[in-house]
């Protein structure tokens, strides 16, 4: 067994809360709990070679997750994403040391499969026996994918202007979808309310403690890619922000254990101009983001009015010297042109928004051009095919 | 360096190319080539623990691969995909070895990519200038991805009823897009004129030498996952049939070099009713196979009405102890839910046609059920999702 799990502690207010047990958020503040690891323990039992050695996917960093891999269920092959250089945009750029991670190799195709495939094992394992979820989309479609290979029901509740494909993937996974009239803070209303009613687990993003350590998956991989000295900074598209706090979580776990031999990357929170939260809190200095009105962009995952763990954001970017930047739709839709055109990565348009935000930044001087830059695509663009332009086949 | 490479060796008179040049189809007889590596000296150059630790993808297996990785463009991450237990499918058909490689997690979402990484950085080492391919969809939209990281132009052409997610991947790559009110083989015609005329290369099925060295890494990574004794079958979907060539050609190589602790799966090759000439040609006994008439199927992958390099697939097959099936297409159809609903696997129409197979071949006593077997899903069913019901979703 490799049960390195101690407790789930608040991210605010500190309280344990028992691991053994399921659980959604702080019983005492309301906040996301954050599993913690012994990883005094952890650093004894395994080393960097071990990990290296081990079957691709997630689960080679089983100590640092919830011991629930091994259940029933496929893992369906998530982690173990394709990063490699971006030479033809570097030089572009005048940069010589930049990457990208794409997360469209995952399952279902985009970052959310990590996240699903701890969530969805951890809640099998601790005895739910129905989920329920509201999602921008792919959270849904990740869910529903793992759901069914572990024979779980789930719920999922997404709005109704979602991309097709993306409610295809639901169908054919066989899961329960309502669609709404709105965004995804009123599908979690109603998820709320039924899986109140209905005895559903509700596993809304950061008020379930083990996605994020799905995603912190991604930092573990980063860290490792670069020999565990980690890059200087990482662009992440910010919806929900959980994989920036996963990754910022991997480096400090990584930093106990003393694996890592340098500081951890600076992380940068790229937002669309109309749905930017976290970019208004960073420029006005505040350690908590406010609800935006009238959330708007093309891009389905960045159309989160406030992230609900806004907080612990904010603080991932702070303490690792990060900045936060607002890129407009049409940016983002150019940008997806120029990756496919100059790289041959079909990037789904979250991904793109990192080209944009990464050109900004060094016209800032935020960013220097010979330092070392991770992109993190967050998905596959086949689930958005109707953003880029119309094919200029001719017929024959 | 790693240039093991030997000769081009035609797969039906024997001829030797020079493997520093570039060629298409063998000068006598006009049959595929297939690369000859030194293989005794790959196996005193490269152990089997060297291969595991290097970093993902198919340049892992470098020392059998022709000598051009490395070159500028970026590898985009192909290879490596997960492969994994179907634990409920296999309780439902009373196999306790059944097993998923996912090709759907490959960069442009198919097994395509690994046939265009190695095709499209031989072709740009070897000083090709502008490419053209035709292509049932997915090859062409592997093929311009890769071509656009190599800064290479491309010329596609594709039948007319493609579904337009692949198109929309080609127009977003900036490839040369044709659609031709016809089947592959009419796509294969215009290339080999227009190739011609304009001094393109003309990367066609087996008539361009590296593609299969690609499609060969499946088989390294199969026989690999199983510590080197293959599962006694794979069975796989077959248009082209470069895969089941690829993995015969892996086996025979890894066998050689005293890798192997047991021999090759038998590969089983899966068709579409509609589209069935290497079934009909293995079940008339015959060495080679016949054009298809009326070729038809919903399977844009399985609607080549023969593959140009038929000998070579029936000779793999034989080698092997393998046989082939032919399923419906409403089999593949149902197929596509059947994997989704029960295993979380959304495969392509191509892929989930093995499912049926599967049965059939239970059924027949044509397989045991306590077998080791592996179903060769080649993509992600992204790409189709107008074949799977739709959504069921209500609106609140």
């Amino acid at each position: 067994m490799h049960d390195f799990l101690e407790t789930l502690a608040c991210g605010a207010c500190g309280r344990e809360h028992d691991a053994r047990r399921i659980h959604t958020v702080c019983e005492a503040c309301g906040h996301s709990l954050l599993p913690r690891y012994d990883l005094d323990r952890v650093s004894r039992a395994v080393t960097p070679d071990e990990v290296a050695r081990r079957p691709r996917g997630i689960w080679r960093f089983r100590e640092l997750l919830p011991p629930v891999a091994g259940s029933d269920g496929a893992d369906l092959g998530a982690g173990d994403t394709p990063l490699f250089p971006l030479r033809r945009l570097g030089r572009r750029l005048g940069m010589s040391n930049l990457w990208l991670k794409d997360e469209g190799a995952n399952p279902t195709g985009t970052f959310k499969a990590r996240g699903a495939a701890v969530g969805v094992a951890a809640a099998a394992a601790l005895g739910v026996r129905e989920l329920a979820i509201p999602t921008a989309g792919n959270a849904g479609s990740a869910w529903a994918a793992y759901s069914a290979a572990v024979g779980l029901p789930i719920h999922v509740v997404m709005p109704v202007d979602t991309p097709p494909p993306i409610k295809a993937e639901c169908a054919a996974y066989g899961a329960d979808l309502t669609e709404v009239d709105g965004l995804i803070s009123d599908a979690a209303r109603i998820v709320g309310e039924r899986a109140a009613r209905h005895g559903w687990f509700d596993a809304s993003t950061m008020r379930e403690p083990y996605r994020v350590e799905g995603k912190k998956t991604m930092g573990l991989e980063i860290a490792e890619a670069f020999d565990w000295k980690p890059p200087d900074a990482v662009l992440y598209p910010t919806g929900g922000g959980v994989g920036l706090i996963g990754i910022w979580k991997a480096m400090r776990e990584l930093d106990e254990m003393g694996w890592l031999k340098g500081p951890p990357p600076r992380l940068i929170a790229v937002q669309a101009a109309g749905c930017a939260s976290i970019v208004h809190a960073w420029e006005a200095g505040a350690a908590t983001a406010e609800r935006v009105a009238d959330a708007h962009t093309i891009a389905p995952g960045l159309r989160v009015p406030l992230p609900f763990a806004h907080a612990l954001v904010l603080r991932a970017m702070r303490e690792t010297g990060g900045t936060a930047v607002a890129v407009g739709d049409d940016e983002l839709i150019a940008a997806m042109s120029e990756l496919a055109e100059s790289e041959g990565v079909f990037a789904c348009p979250e991904g793109a928004a990192l080209l944009p935000a990464l050109r900004r930044l060094l016209e800032q001087g935020d960013l220097e051009h010979d330092a070392t830059v991770v992109l993190l695509n967050t998905g596959n663009a086949l689930k958005y095919t109707d953003l880029v332009h119309a094919p200029e086949g001719s017929a024959t």
